[in-house]
């Protein structure tokens, strides 16, 4: 049972390194020498900060157990907790309720709540934002396409949209069910059956259960505003319904992202398997470098396609440049990456880094995991900071406000302003010596499926389930979510999805955690041969032959951008539905090691809402409450069929993960190790 | 400029005493004797806790200042600042900025904002509710009739539904004109020129500086989403616009507001002046009192109404009690006070106390500000503690779901339980020996028109122009909002009032903060006589007269429940638009001075983005901030007329309050003192 000893462990996981990321490491070297914090520098002086009055948490034990509340004007409150450090247990009130009579069980349970009422918000403002774009595109008033007319056919197909509607009415019908589903109908019904995506894309058996649990998501705002309205004082006292609540927002989430590739697909392209490179020296002194990060693909597509014209082309050569160089980070950079080939120059943890080599003409950002640490860092240097969204601006930056329908004025206007900037670049360089690491991404369903019908073109799925009932693949385990200051930075995921590959298990990566396991170089082809197990080596093998390359396909298929982590879904449920069975019976397991962000929590809580047990290695503020500890990773088995799971040390972590996998092979009547 | 001082004059008034109302302190003693804690003896701890680490806030200094943050699992993270307790401070890294590199300044403003997203939550979803029960209604689904037709038309005029609809027609337009204003449309466009309501209740000049500052909401829900969206973990840095966020929530809040109070007169009737009663002894031993605590007044109509058939009637004599005796608390009571003379029993500081007495067999809360404390106190008495709504449950609770269709059988269910728990009621009760305070209640807009319209028919605004012109009624002040323990509870209001209606200040009052009023004697018609200035007490004394009560309206208007603050906005857009002016212009000013939930820190920014100066003694959360301090309390008079004023004095106050109106009239070239 997690406790507040969990926090002694996660401690030890930083101190040993930093990063397991070379390049990282250096850079961090190279600005901290200069004087200059990173987020690096700030997690490092809560270690150091003098007499060290919360010696068990290294920051603030109330918080860290998530017994302090914040909520309404009375407080802030803080719940005596024997295990809180004595300095402030002897100069906390001794009771076990907040001033409004709120008990730790209540408090806990609420402030996890809130952390998912901003994740599934996140989410669900992009996917609306993402289904307009689709349906200005429809519509004729954005320069979009409709790119992939094979899936506008299969989302429309599975939605129920079939008869001989045009491609452009069908894009319609989807953006407007993408939008009811994400805010609900003003008719006094809404979606009283449940989310319309639900309902079509998770197996029947998970719906059945959802419903019969009342954790099926009605549509996102509702459910959300719900979430807000629990969390207020004097609303909602009971553990049980909070964490409820945190599952039903998970799904809401879920669908979110489902809804999002959908349409990223369909407008952008749905991916396939690409070489890249990822590292932060993907940046090029003799280029312009802009670097694009956030969460939003359509909006680099239009930078991208205006980079290669021969009017920008010129202007680069103007200002006596060699070309072009757009860099991806966090999830824009995922998106990029396997749409594009673009590199990967890093993750929520590189952004400042990247910005220190002196290279970076212009950091474009649109919304979500742009730490104000980049625009600190920028003021030191002469990389142009642009904002692009309304709901994340920064003092200082230059905004270009984007809009679908302007998107191509927009792309011109940040492409001068980088060239523009070029000729400010201060004339030292600095990027670490190290190369990027070569990566395979691009791991859509479809890619998938398209390399399995080359060994059964009946029945793709058919190889893949021989295989796991043979125990040639044992398992599983997507590795997603981002990367902390609070653990040795990308060694989590490195070491959980070793552990795994030696015992066969398949691992399939989005987002940052894929990130990290690209410059770990577990993306690479060559890291089969090294890292997994015989029987999973000789699947990857025959894969790659079905697929053409001559070579193995790598341990860690990269499925994209954390919105991406729908594909994960996707396939689970493709298996389940195969199998007759719920996705709470498959050896599937997820690992977010290294959340940061509340959305990392929401679809945490999503998947363990459909049945996965769900690893997180930074220690979430829920110890101060056994009730929710419990909730959360026992008695859910019992209700999902998911679970949380909590431990800061990845081998210890991936041990667990496997245990889960046996169990669930065992319960399916396979063989087990 | 608001600082850390501000924590030290906030402790003094505490200090003085814990309540000004007798029957309150009374109780309070009464509970502690026999070991038990209220909200108050919690608040007590905190003074008292050992050592003093925090001797400036009484609580965490950093949580008090709004330098916390626990947004993301990178955190909690406190930033650096020389006004933090010694012992705390040396044990701070000495950083001004969290993991992430946000500012003090980003902190404070963000989790200001968050505050927001919860108290429009509140509003929204109750809203959304009352929207769907006059819809149900509208479809003769319910048992609930279109009470007040004149309303309704006069509603449906305001939105422009005019020509030859029927009743019901016209109620489903409104319900579905407020769904599409709380949810949004999902067609892309949404409410793209600001929801209906605020473009058909406010001054149309307001309603261009709301679309000038880019703060016209276009839906609650769409609006929370954002203001979650932009809270979450590396995305809005600028404290500037997460504050004007907060006022686009607040607005979209105060809407949600003047819906729900416009549905509720539809269908329980528009209120007029009524007498009752107000204090904890209002509940009466021989009978079976039934608390009704929280904030939809629909779902109490139907127990007011079932409590009187004989059906019931014959129940209670056959358990030996002489009747049901109804009582009311926090905007329930102010609801059931104003619509069926119903006694208030109390606010959000009496309700654990109310139990305490012994004599109350049912306390029934449907949603916000039922503390847990009310739940804790009655383990150890025999009230049964009745949930109704699937997002407040309490554990260990009666859950009687309440559903408008079936509203009949919810309340005999209610009325059932409450019934055959007089015969468990311990043989002592104890009742404070205090009388109840007589109170007039019931100030709707319609209930004041008409009035006037005795003085003036064809212009009813125009007698009381006249009497601001001439300086009668020097300004109006509204009171709002709950009352906090971290003052001394009750005697804020009532100092104010007392103070500025001896400048013929007219003062209104709303939720709790008129609740405080009437405790203190102050909607008694006696108190014109004692408090108002003379020029005041002339127009009360021609008012009354002309309304036929033979004596004085009291000094202080009681508008109603917080929704009803509607109430005041209504009435002050009537004067702006008859003056052809803005609100900022007007003599009008608030005081939420013992502001506790999320709610009224969300309507009070919705009154300072429509140009009211706000007051607010508790000390918010955001002195850690200069920056975010002056936008709210200077730079704003410049960008919506409006402001914050924080101050812990009641007297220095209500000085500034009358600073503020003078200031107003000196605009207007009317006659200062």
């Amino acid at each position: 049972m997690p406790n507040i000893d969990l926090f002694a462990k996660e401690k030890e996981q930083r101190s040993k390194l930093r990063t397991s990321d070379p390049a990282t490491q250096y850079m961090i070297d190279y600005v901290e020498g200069l004087g200059m914090d990173t987020v690096f520098t700030r997690q490092k002086r809560y270690e150091e900060s003098f007499m060290g009055i919360f010696p068990k948490t290294g920051r603030c034990d109330f918080g860290s157990m998530g017994i302090c509340c914040r909520q309404c004007l009375m407080g802030p409150c803080r719940v005596w907790h024997k295990d809180v450090g004595l300095p402030l247990r002897i100069n906390t009130p001794n009771q076990s309720r907040g001033t409004c009579g709120a008990t730790a069980d209540t408090i806990v349970a609420r402030n996890w709540l809130v952390f998912h009422a901003r994740g599934c918000a996140a989410h669900s403002t992009t996917c609306k934002d993402t289904a307009e774009t689709l349906l200005k595109t429809a519509r004729g008033e954005t320069t979009y396409e409709l790119k992939d007319k094979a899936k506008l056919k299969a989302v429309a197909g599975k939605l129920g949209f079939n008869g001989g509607a045009s491609d452009a009415e069908l894009a319609e019908k989807i953006a407007l069910t993408v939008l009811s589903d994400v805010m609900g109908k003003p008719d006094g019904e809404s979606n009283k059956d449940g989310m319309a995506f639900a309902n079509a894309y998770l197996p029947p058996k998970v719906v059945a259960r959802l419903k019969e649990l009342e954790i099926m998501p009605t549509s996102s705002f509702e459910d959300l505003a719900d979430a807000d309205h629990q969390a207020a004082i004097g609303m909602m006292a009971d553990p049980y319904y909070f964490i409820m609540q945190s599952l039903k927002v998970g799904v809401a989430d879920m669908m979110a992202l489902a809804m999002t590739t959908e349409i990223h697909d369909i407008l952008l392209g749905t991916p396939s398997p690409v070489p890249t490179k990822i590292g932060i020296n993907v940046v090029d002194e003799k280029q312009i470098n802009i670097a694009m990060h956030g969460h939003i693909p359509t909006l680099c597509e239009k930078l991208i396609e205006h980079s290669q014209t021969k009017e920008f082309q010129d202007k680069v050569a103007l200002v006596g440049a060699e070309g072009i160089n757009i860099v991806g980070l966090c999830c824009t950079g995922a998106e990029v990456l396997q749409r594009h080939q673009i590199p990967l120059a890093g993750n929520n943890l590189q952004e400042d880094l990247l910005i220190a080599t002196g290279v970076v003409d212009a950091f474009i950002m649109d919304v979500q995991c742009s730490y104000p640490s980049t625009h600190n860092m920028a003021e030191n240097f002469h990389t142009k900071v642009i904002t692009t969204m309304k709901d994340a601006r920064v003092p200082m930056a230059d905004h270009i406000p984007f809009k679908a329908e302007k998107a191509d004025e927009w792309a011109k206007q940040a492409l001068e302003l980088a060239i523009n900037n070029f000729a400010k670049r201060p004339g030292k360089s600095h990027i670490p010596p190290h190369e990027p690491k070569d990566a395979i991404a691009g791991f859509s369903v479809e890619a998938c499926v398209n390399v399995l019908s080359k060994l059964d073109a009946e029945n793709p799925l058919k190889p893949l389930i021989d295989n796991i009932v043979a125990g040639n693949i044992y398992g599983v385990c997507l590795v997603a979510g981002c990367t902390s200051p609070k653990l040795a930075t990308d060694e989590a995921y490195n070491v959980i999805a070793k552990e795994l590959l030696s015992k066969n298990v398949l691992i399939v990566g989005t987002g940052c955690a894929a990130g990290s396991c690209g410059r770990g170089g577990m993306l690479d082809i060559k890291a089969t041969e090294q890292y997994a197990g015989e029987k999973l080596k000789a699947v990857l093998q025959a894969l790659g032959e079905a697929a053409g390359l001559g070579a193995p396909l790598p341990p860690v298929w990269h499925l994209g951008s954390c919105v991406d982590n729908s594909r994960a879904v996707s396939l689970t449920s493709a298996l389940a539905v195969a199998l007759d069975t719920e996705i709470k019976d498959l050896p599937v397991v997820v690992s977010a090691a290294e959340a940061v962000t509340e959305k990392s929590v929401s679809i945490g809580s999503g998947a363990v809402a459909l049945g996965f047990p769900v690893h997180i290695a930074v220690v979430p503020p829920i110890v101060g409450s056994a009730t929710v500890v419990k909730l959360l990773t026992e008695d859910m088995k019992e209700l999902t069929g998911g679970c949380y799971i909590v431990d800061p040390d990845p081998k210890t972590a991936a041990k667990t993960l496997l245990d889960h996998i046996t169990q669930r092979r065992k319960g399916l009547g396979l063989s087990v190790l």
